[in-house]
């Protein structure tokens, strides 16, 4: 299969489908449309050998990704290899635990495997200048930003949601149904990530409405996996039961709280409403269907990938972007008004 | 982060951090166990630069995954990872759709980053010697084999599960149960994938126990995804209510099926039991919890790179590999007993 192959089948040029797969602006959606449905077809994969005579460097971008499992991540992660790939490049993964440091993980692995960018996909928010050094290549922050440190804006990039607002949003939701006495769960109210940023919106929100804020209602869980989110709302229910909402920092978490709840007795949603923010899969087929703020995953990993090679390339400098969330109204709030 | 840093932080010599990360068999359990960890803590990634003066080829490994956003894959893209990673390799990750030929897909990557080996995971069964002729490097199908195919078993590796004799299994507990009236809900009975060979199983398992074949109680989905397995299971309600049980090929498909199993107005398990294979982390989190033959995912893949490294690096031939399921007793099944 060559470029020859994709060029015949769409009826263009073989420049024109080399513009397409450097992502060249100066070609039409209709055209681009046609090139990459040939590409699809045929399987074209670019051949980077030939590539090679003329741009000797490595045609390798890294992405590590903090946070092994988390479901949120697996269509991010699809869309950034399909459009890593896309423009010939090769997509170098590398899978930590959240207690890892995704900054050494990201130095050793640019160094070793050449890298020419980096996308990080779910990491902390309180990088410094000075623990940044080490990655002399350009990296885009996909689903989070530097919110908790001290690096110019200018440093690096990122595609993310605003986790404040949208979590202020989604509590907003709950107190117009009527909710007063609305419980939270997060992995920590002051760990520098997604959790803290959502938890501030869950207090503004509540700020808002004039209600106080009462802290037998936040429940730590320690960590953003499931086993954690059960056991933390487990604890929950022990301590309190007196309230008629429960706010959940991500999907995957809310699972298994939804699951926690009604091991503990409590229907969903008549004696205990449930909202959360990502939108992964799986929560489309709760019982009840979980009502939640969809995160962009495929527009997100694109756009991370968008955002890198302009920069890899030398077409454009850095660039932050924000995108919106879509609320997915499912059956897991009642209404109490 | 050099070799010489593993070496001093494990108290070993380098020569034995080498053996270690080329996977050699004369290092003792012991020092292996150190020195991996010191290469964890200190995030050390071996550096291909150096090994590419001895070893000019290139350090890529294929993995080829078939079915997007199968949550049944995660745990073994990230055990794939680990062990290529941990080998000095770079994985280089290729998905595609489940209606995608992964033959096109795998030999178009193979020349274009010229792969030392290649894992498949989630492909066809019915492979020719033709098909497969344009792949000439080690490739190993991991969680399936050529089951319906003409490749010699001396053409090619796997790992997998028995999936007939799994299926089996699981619709003789039902029985066991006291069940007769069992539905099955699978992709389709004749695509020669693993939904084919599950329902050998099922149809073994009512053989033995001289239950006469339904042909109303199959449910065909047509695709493996939940929304699938959703509307599969719809249909097969407004056809019938008329079983006690139902077997479904997967996990994820299980998860859908008990959705709308609820929405059909059927109680799980007093009104319908289900029992599935797969064993995915959010099948723990279903209410009631899925009673499921869980597949060991991180040791397939694991086992699957032990396989595909011992054929790149000359050290054995090709082989296959049954691996077993274990049972989890969820609360999804109800004794008629």
């Amino acid at each position: 299969m060559t470029i020859k192959d994709v060029a015949e089948r769409s009826g263009v040029s073989v420049s024109t489908v080399s513009r397409v797969l450097n992502d060249h602006p100066d070609v039409s959606d209709a055209v681009r449309t046609r090139v990459l449905e040939a590409v699809r077809e045929l399987h074209y994969v670019p051949n980077n050998s030939a590539r090679d005579l003329v741009r000797p460097q490595s045609d390798a971008i890294g992405l590590v990704v903090r946070g092994v499992g988390n479901p949120f991540f697996s269509a991010v992660i699809r869309a950034v290899e399909e459009a890593v790939s896309r423009a010939g490049y090769t997509m170098v993964l590398h899978q930590i635990n959240t207690e890892d440091n995704e900054l050494l993980a990201a130095a050793s692995l640019a160094r070793a495997k050449k890298l020419r960018g980096l996308i990080l996909l779910g990491g902390c928010f309180d990088y410094t200048p000075e623990q940044t050094a080490a990655l002399d290549i350009p990296f885009v922050c996909c689903s989070f930003t530097n919110s908790f440190g001290s690096l110019k804006k200018t440093a690096y990039s990122s595609v993310s949601i605003d986790d404040e607002a949208e979590a202020c949003r989604a509590v907003e939701m709950l107190i117009r149904e009527g909710h007063r006495k609305i419980a939270v769960l997060l992995d920590s109210t002051c760990d520098h990530s997604i959790s803290e940023l959502r938890y501030r919106g869950y207090r503004r929100a509540l700020e808002r409405a004039g209600i106080p804020l009462d802290r037998s209602l936040v429940a730590e869980s320690g960590d953003f996996d499931m086993a954690a989110a059960y056991k933390g709302t487990c604890r929950l229910l022990e301590r309190t039961r007196d309230f008629t909402a429960l706010f959940v920092i991500s999907d995957s978490m809310a699972v298994a709280a939804m699951k926690a709840l009604r091991d503990g007795g409590l229907r969903i949603p008549e004696d205990c409403s449930i909202i959360a923010i990502d939108g992964i899969d799986m929560s489309n087929y709760t019982v009840p269907t979980l009502t939640t703020l969809i995160q962009p995953q495929a527009a997100m990993g694109a756009e991370a990938v968008r955002i890198l090679l302009d920069m890899v390339e030398d077409r454009a400098g850095n660039r932050h972007v924000r995108v919106d969330t879509t609320l997915r109204l499912g059956g897991s709030v009642r209404s109490l008004n």
